[in-house]
């Protein structure tokens, strides 16, 4: 149905949700406090019901009464099991996804296990828009394989947009490893994933994506894209809860030509033998490491229910249209406050969150959390970035939200504020 | 109180069990089936009233409602706050201790930060008793370091009792480092480590316990015995649920000069700044990679109540009470059916669980666990393991456990199953 995704008034943002496929969604999602409006399930989702409900039942019927048969009776296959989950949304095979760990402990294993393998290749690619602590884990595998290795980090040229052709120019015969984020943390830039996972391997390098910002979002195709590796955080649109355990994806054929540098005995071929030596499991299971969390894996796997129940192509386009409304409303309302827009304007480019940037955008935020009942975050150096979850997100509140972020600054409440910055997640 | 922990009735059971100053302790946990005798809190610890308690509120009042500003309402904290509170119990001071990923990875970090340490010392000294899993790790941190590294493992004499003198022999010029499991997961010996944390010293070398199975059971002072590093899991005596994150313990004076090898976002001196060149935080904070995760570790911090309220003395002595009650029970009962002990016989050298052998080990075991409401646990090749947690164990049902475990071999109920192994957690 073709929508008018204009600034208009709050009876037009109510129109949108009227036919809003995805609106009553929100009704499988444990109730946030009145009047919330919450724009940060990008950095942290909001619990579905079904996770509340199977992790009591972890505990009460699992933990208290199964007791350690539980491990038996499915905690032991959970990694595979919601793995295989995870694979469903991002276009991957039974077989070929596992959770485990945290996201910076899987880039770990996989980027040192694809250095090994790509014998002779001393450069890894990336840019200046991924995640930082995804460069921290690249430059610390660096430096534990000896000094040979190199991160060459591509500049953005506008902090927004990444650099696809210049990321092209720098694949040559001493890369081993191109790796991104494939949506950006901070602007919400989405990457060609398909067209760079080509160009890489034309050059004879592999693959690694940081799904963290995109799964759960839009429609992924790891398999269909050729791409090698993986990793993402599943407390973002997964909505797993507070650093749940992260997933890691290996493409088939590789499984076996690779070695994960921890050896836990997860990962062993047979754990409870309990030999000596380590010989690696066969398969993805070689990534496992040690016991995994399982009641934060429990609460992961009720929550990604109704996003498997949606559907990600309803997803995508519902999220493109929030964030379109979401940029025609600053256009109209913001824009002549001072704000710019900080992530790209074209949506097929876009994740989905939406980073409007202002020289007071701390104290904005501040003003928003402690004053507004508005929930957005805040991104050095002036990012008030905004999440919009399609499940659990409506029109009706992203019109709210701008509205009170335009009352906030025309009523110069951030202005009684201290300009301290304090960390904010 | 004088007590006969000689082998007697059920009533001289029932008699201990009202002279037992814990004995009100098993309350603070979740019922379990009824009838079901659970000797595996070694393995997974029952689930305490406290645990359930706090992971609803996380869920409810943490994740639900506060949302995103539960992190600086105290989960940003949790991995070092819960830390202390394991410091307590294993004495070592604050800020010494974090809980966060999983045992094997916490001693990844610490081994090869240990390695890089000892600059010129090449050799790591272990032995056959420590845990598999941790062997895998020492493997794998040598082989990543490029191959000048070895493992020394030094056998036991008889696969019950660690062979310390060998491993003082072991030590020399080129040992970086000593590491061992402070209670052996299989027969339950219990090492000396403030003396082999003293000869370690002596030669040079670092020294790294692995507490998994003795955090809980028995008192731990690491800073008195000087220890320099240690890790343990939080699953079993510890009763944080299962696959629960885990703990990590470096010295203080060593935490400013040793470095983790995988640099995540936790670990980072500034996370918020964002900043594109990893530095490591201040003290303890730098061994942090990714975000914790909280529901797993909320129900840690709960679990952890009835045993700081208990304290790890009036813990110690009715651990070793029960052992010894349950040995003196066997070997009236059991020797004459075939069983021999496969722990030490020495309190002082014994862990709280308690390994009875059999050549029908594993059939009895499945016997039991089937037939007759036990849950003891089997490790190769023949070892009946059974856990006797002081919080929620009472004699009474280490009586009836051997009365039990007697009912099967003498009504030859193991005779009926397939001799075929599987793997048991």
């Amino acid at each position: 149905m073709p929508r008018a995704l204009t600034a208009g008034d709050r009876e037009h943002a109510r129109s949108l949700d009227a036919q809003d496929p995805l609106r009553d969604r929100a009704g499988e999602f444990l109730a946030a406090p009145p009047g919330l409006i919450y724009l940060d399930g990008n950095s942290l989702g909001r619990p579905p019901q079904a996770a509340r409900r199977m992790l009591q039942a972890a505990v009460d019927e699992g933990w208290a009464s199964d007791l350690i048969r539980a491990w038996s009776r499915g905690w032991y296959e959970a990694p595979a099991r919601v793995g295989d989950q995870i694979a469903a949304l991002i276009g991957a095979g039974p077989g070929e996804v596992l959770v485990c760990d945290s996201t910076s402990v899987n880039l770990f294993k996989l980027t040192l296990a694809a250095l090994q393998h790509q014998d002779g290749r001393t450069t890894v690619v990336s840019d200046d828009l991924n995640f930082p602590s995804d460069l921290y884990i690249l430059q610390a595998c660096c430096r534990l394989l000896g000094g040979r290795h190199r991160l060459t980090r591509v500049p953005s040229p506008d902090g927004i947009h990444g650099d696809e052709a210049a990321l092209r120019a720098a694949l040559d015969e001493h890369t081993a490893l191109l790796t991104l984020s494939h949506v950006a943390f901070k602007s919400g830039y989405l990457y060609d994933a398909p067209a760079l996972t080509a160009a890489a391997h034309d050059a004879g390098a592999l693959v690694l994506w940081d799904l963290s910002h995109s799964a759960g979002a839009l429609p992924i195709a790891l398999e269909a894209w050729g791409v090698d590796l993986a990793v993402g955080c599943t407390y973002k649109y997964l909505n797993g809860g507070p650093g749940a355990p992260a997933f890691l994806y290996v493409r088939r054929e590789l499984q076996e030509r690779l070695l994960s540098p921890i050896w836990g005995w997860f990962g062993q071929r047979a754990p409870f033998a309990f030999e000596l030596d380590y010989a690696p499991a066969q398969g993805l299971a070689r990534f496992l490491v040690g016991s995994p969390p399982i009641l934060s894996l429990t609460a992961l796997e009720g929550a990604l229910q109704p996003l498997a129940a949606a559907g990600l192509e309803a997803v995508r386009r519902k999220s493109i249209d929030l964030t379109t409304y979401l940029i025609a409303l600053a256009d109209a309302q913001l824009a002549p406050l001072g704000f710019t827009l900080g992530s790209p304007r074209q949506a097929a480019r876009r994740g989905s969150h939406v980073s409007l940037r202002h020289p007071d955008g701390y104290r904005i935020t501040q003003a928003l959390i402690e004053q507004m009942n508005v929930l957005p975050d805040f991104r050095e150096p002036d990012n008030l970035r905004l999440g919009l979850a399609p499940l659990y997100t409506s029109f009706e509140e992203v019109w709210e939200a701008v509205d009170r972020i335009r009352r906030v600054v025309i009523e110069g409440r951030h202005l009684q504020l201290s300009a301290a910055r304090r960390a904010v997640t």
